[in-house]
């Protein structure tokens, strides 16, 4: 399927001065087909209609200890100390999340040029794709805290100046993913309404909203009737596991009080066809390790 | 099964200077036998075993309804402002918890004495009972906070000078546990085990404790090895169903972010051969809401 996207228009209208109707999004999930790689006929559906797809055994054991290393080396690099890339958890300190790590890593650059991976972005995205943004999250127990619902789509519409919901996010899971250790709950079929949000972005958003996020997320009355119609799943599974969902999925994860911590590999990938313009309701672009602007497609 | 509980000899040491092994506990879980009650022998050795018995169906539809009307009264009744028997939220001042429901709702009072919860609680402990500790409990949407992991024994037997973990917990849900809106997580066979905690009780801990608790809680590296070695199970169920839990079972709880609110019915019941005695470990007695001495038979 090949559709236009104009950048030009601002389709999906947020951050308004009043609080606007959700609407059913005009672009499709899946904009590949069946011949275009891994995912069949069946997968391709079900992916179109919930805007998720969880596979099991999706990278080896050998690699969960190999990333899982990549992980702790870089959230310990003394280099990387006051790097803007290294965020910290808000109360404790300790690295939570370590962004562009495809320029940090040369093992995950190569994960996100691998077959399993790139091959099932561009059947999902029906286009060559490049890297929109990579981290890797590490969440610990006891005191890992959650991330409100959001759709990542609605920021990186506003801040980054994505014009469509045409990327897909991967989630490799390094630990396994419990129904009670933080992971992530999403609302299945939520990917095609888009929520505008309420209220003007200040400068320098993304400085405080990595860590807790406050504007672009929906009010409690627009979560109570998606999540009534729609419903929550869980990303359960052992470590390996990974959850490709869509860009506008409604999302977000509790707390975790367990003592079995939870760490991730987060690629997102973006058709080349979708790629970012100027930010529709920011007064700045975000830093290039957010929202990358070099659009070469993976090969 | 009979046991003479001395009540003069501490057996359960806890609230110390410094940090005290772990031990494993002498008293049984089950004092009754299969001719003592409706639980059948197998249903007897599991809860012995794994500390906790889930049944479905505990309650009809139509008293989930009439227990919730219950509770909406209960916590909105203004001649109830400001009494000490309510709990509110910490954050937002919400009610959250309403205790020695008994004295306050005539339908809770004869819930208490249902041969449902009476016939179970005799048989479990292996004697007449008593109601210890009764409360409803509201954790709403969005912003429900949970409770960190604790065993209720520990804290029954420093601070309410409970001799032996002969009691048992009834928790029934009046709205559905989800696995993702902050249910109560338990680590099966733990109640086995006694975890001393560390650090003195001070005055009036309680008033701080229903809220939050800091004083009576294990370490961390406690934590972490009895959740590996017992494994994290969790009480999902439809409204209408029935936890039943030891007093010394480790559990605690996360919080909830998703619009579906939490509520139930906890009642513990205690053996009239393990009536409260002065505090282990506390300058003084909690009050009569939180620790009922009034140790009359429920008939």
């Amino acid at each position: 399927m090949t559709a236009t996207i104009d950048p030009t228009t601002d389709l999906y209208p947020t951050r308004l001065p009043q609080p606007g109707e959700a609407f059913n999004r005009e672009h499709p999930t899946v904009w590949g087909s069946p011949d275009d790689g891994p995912f069949d006929t069946a997968a391709l559906e079900a992916h179109e209609q919930r805007g998720f797809t969880i596979l099991e055994d999706f990278i080896t054991a050998s690699e969960v200890d190999e990333f899982s290393a990549e992980l702790h080396r870089l959230s310990t690099d003394p280099t990387l100390a006051g790097d803007p890339r290294v965020i910290t958890e808000k109360a404790s300190g300790e690295v939570r999340t370590v962004f562009e790590v495809q320029k940090l890593s040369e093992s995950l650059a190569a994960l996100g040029r691998d077959p399993r991976l790139l091959d099932r972005a561009r059947q999902l995205l029906g286009s060559d794709v490049y890297l929109h943004q990579t981290r890797v999250n590490y969440m610990p127990g006891f005191k890992g805290t959650g991330f409100y619902w959001h759709s990542d789509f609605e920021t990186w519409h506003a801040e980054d100046g994505m014009p469509a919901p045409r990327a897909v996010s991967c989630s490799i899971a390094l630990t396994q993913n419990y129904p009670f250790n933080g992971g992530l709950m999403v609302m299945p079929g939520s990917h095609r309404t888009f929520v505008p949000s309420v209220g003007e972005t200040p400068e320098d958003n993304h400085a405080s909203s990595l860590k807790e996020q406050k504007i672009g997320v929906p009010s409690e009355d627009v979560i109570t009737t998606m999540a009534t119609q729609f419903g929550i799943d869980q990303f359960t599974g052992a470590a390996g596991s990974a959850l490709w969902f869509d860009s506008n999925i409604m999302h977000g994860s509790g707390n975790n009080i367990t003592p079995f911590p939870r760490s991730n590999i987060f690629m997102v990938f973006n058709s080349v066809e979708n790629a970012l313009t100027e930010p529709y309701a920011a007064p700045a672009a975000r830093p290039q390790h957010i929202a990358n602007r070099d659009f070469t497609p993976l090969r």
